[in-house]
Order: C-alpha cells, then structure tokens, then sequence
C-alpha cells in the first residue's frame, strides 16, 4: 500500500506551524520567512523556484525526498490562497506561478468547492469538501502506486495525524519562539507512541525530527 | 558579574516542561520520567544520587555542567515540594533526602515563607516572597564571585526568562507530545533574538538547545 508523507514541515520550538496574521503578503502571518530560512538555502528549494545553486548538505538531502515517489498531494485551502469563506475570486490559482512544483493532482480541503484547475506542468487542483478518509482515498486513486503527501498547512497535517493516517512525518524544529499561530501538536498527546522517532541537527541549527510508522 | 544559568531543563515537542498533575507519587505529573529519561543514563545524574556507573558520551558532558561554578541555586516551590498553600507540614524538606546534591544556598520562591532549614552538605534552603529581581540580588550575594542557578521549575524559569535575567539556558528538547502540563514558552515570543542559539541532537535522540547571552 502506498504510503502518506508528511516533508519539510518546520514548526518552531513552542510548537507553531504558521505564524498569526497570514496574508497575501505574509502566508506565513507574523513568522515572515523565519521558519524557512533553512530551506531556501538548500539546491532543493532553489531547483523548485527556478533558481541556481542552493547548498547540498544533510538539509538538501532531507529535503529532496519530498517529491521522491509522490502521486498526489493533499493541502489545506490556507497553503492554496489568503482567501477565507465563499470564493469571490476565481482567478487565483495558487502561490505558485502557472507551473507549479507539484506536477501531480492536488486535493485541496475546502468547505467551498469549486471547479478543477489544470495547471502547466502536471499539476491539477481539486477542491474537496470530505473527511481526510474521503479525500485521501481520491487521493490514492489519483497517485496509483505512488505515495500522498499531506502539504499543510498544520490544521491539515493535525487532522491527518489525529486521524492515524500518516506514516512518515519529516518536521524541521526552527529554534525560535514564534509565540502565536497555529499549533501543530494540539490534540496530539503521545503521538510519538505509534512512530519510530529520530532526530538530527544540521550546522544550520535546525532539527530534523522523523517518525517513521515501525 | 557572575551568570545565571539553567542546565538540563528538559522540554517536550510541545514546549511543556512538566506534566498535569504533579504529587508526592508523580513530581512531574503525567510525564513520569520521559522527560528526564535520557538524563538518568549518564553518570552526572549517577553521581549525583549516589549511583555507581552512567554513560560518558555528549550527553553526560553537557548534563555535567549543571554544578561547575554554581554559588547558589533559586528554584520554585513546586521543585521544592508537592505541597501547595500555607505550609502543612515543616517535616518535609525536599524530595532530595538529609544531603540535598546542591550544596549551597538555595532560594524558594513562595508565597508563604517560613524558616530556613539547614541540610547536611552545605545547601541551606530559604524561602522567600519576592520579585525574581529581589531574589536573584540574595542569591547573588550568596554566591560571591560563582554563578547562580535557576533550578526550575518551568514557571520559574518563564519568570527569570521574562525578566530577562538569565544569560545561559541549556533546554533538552525529548521528542515527545505531551499534550498538556506547564509551558515553557508562553509570553516570551522572539525571545531567541537575544541569544546565540546552538542545537545537537545526540544519539540518545534529544536534542539539546542552548541560549547564551553574545
């Protein structure tokens, strides 16, 4: 069976996966770039973007694997647009240009569907209105023998942990307190039970942290 | 000027420094001792409960450091004891036996003082109702030229954090969720910003985070 897969999820060290106050301007709320620093560092994120060079260290290597094997992601509307509530503008079409990174189908969790929208590049967007059992079964459907990733933001990867329906879960701990936004652990007590857990520390400061279902 | 100093305050995932529900039984609450179990392998904490052997790699050398240079210690009364309000019973003495392992003055921050009380070895136990400011001035002159310990727990240490009083905090991040208990982090958003930040995850698989003050 395929497997779901969480990457490249950094939170900071009070728990945060996204700052307050997010935005067109600030998708990221009051935390600004600052969980991410690591990441635009590396050859992976500059490759994603369109941009040389990017360093290709123990942070590169961790964050390469989040295309490796993927036949579809599932996000949150948040990662998909600053809009909130019934759509009023159906032009937007992401953060991410008309080639996304993504080049596979794209559920996107919303209460507010609205019609499919075929990128360049592979990357289709379905907006769904399901439980995570639901969505990850179009899901899988979608990616075949491929595996799922579960994009973000933290509600999403909350809801699919709580639900028991992730088995790889890759979070880069940033040593800043961010103070407010949305906490990833909520609800999770003891979650590391069910998971094999390992950590590491790269020269960039950040902790790689996995569990890894046994 | 001498410094002040945290050493070895674990912290799970979620930012909690102790668990719900502490007692004479449960110190730590619900946590029991997966917060401090990788601190019980290494021969510092061995010694220190008069125990024969303990591992020698990284994390014995950082957990270590805890008492070098150390001329007094300030703790909160939930460190001291599990007895809230007025005191009950002057018998109880701390949960460290007749020969405390600090072997200096230490200041117990409470509400409700009452006589100091002199162990064997050196550590007096005094309590006192002040502001972390006044207290730390006494400690200070209790330890001349040595260096003062904020020994715990976590609201203590949020006070001396917010107060912007501690120059060296070692924290042991222990890849757990623990749900609920006492925060560490609450109110001290960007507290980072004052510090030189390092991190290493050890093969014990904590990571411990250290914040000195440039």
């Amino acid at each position: 069976m395929s497997r779901v897969r969480v990457h490249n999820f950094s939170i900071s060290l009070d728990g945060f996966g996204t700052g307050e106050g997010q935005s067109a301007e600030e998708p990221f709320g009051h935390a600004g770039q600052r969980l991410h620093e690591w990441f635009f560092e590396t050859r992976t994120f500059r490759a994603m973007t369109g941009q040389p060079g990017g360093g290709t260290g123990v942070d590169d290597a961790v964050a390469g694997e989040w295309n490796t094997g993927i036949g579809a992601e599932i996000m949150g509307r948040n990662k998909f647009g600053p809009q909130r509530g019934p759509w009023e503008d159906h032009e937007w079409k992401g953060w991410w240009g008309p080639n996304p990174p993504f080049h596979t189908p794209v559920f996107v969790m919303t209460r507010h569907p609205r019609p499919s929208v075929e990128m360049e590049g592979g990357t289709i967007f379905h907006f769904v209105d399901a439980t995570p059992q639901e969505v990850l079964r179009r899901a899988r459907e979608a990616a075949g023998d491929l595996d799922v990733r579960i994009g973000g933001g933290p509600a999403i990867v909350r809801a699919f942990l709580e639900a028991d329906l992730v088995d790889h879960l890759h979070l880069v701990v940033v040593p800043i307190v961010l103070g407010r936004g949305v906490r990833l652990w909520d609800g999770l007590e003891g979650i590391e039970q069910r998971f094999r857990v390992e950590s590491v520390t790269t020269p960039g400061g950040v902790t790689h942290v996995t569990f890894t279902r046994p």
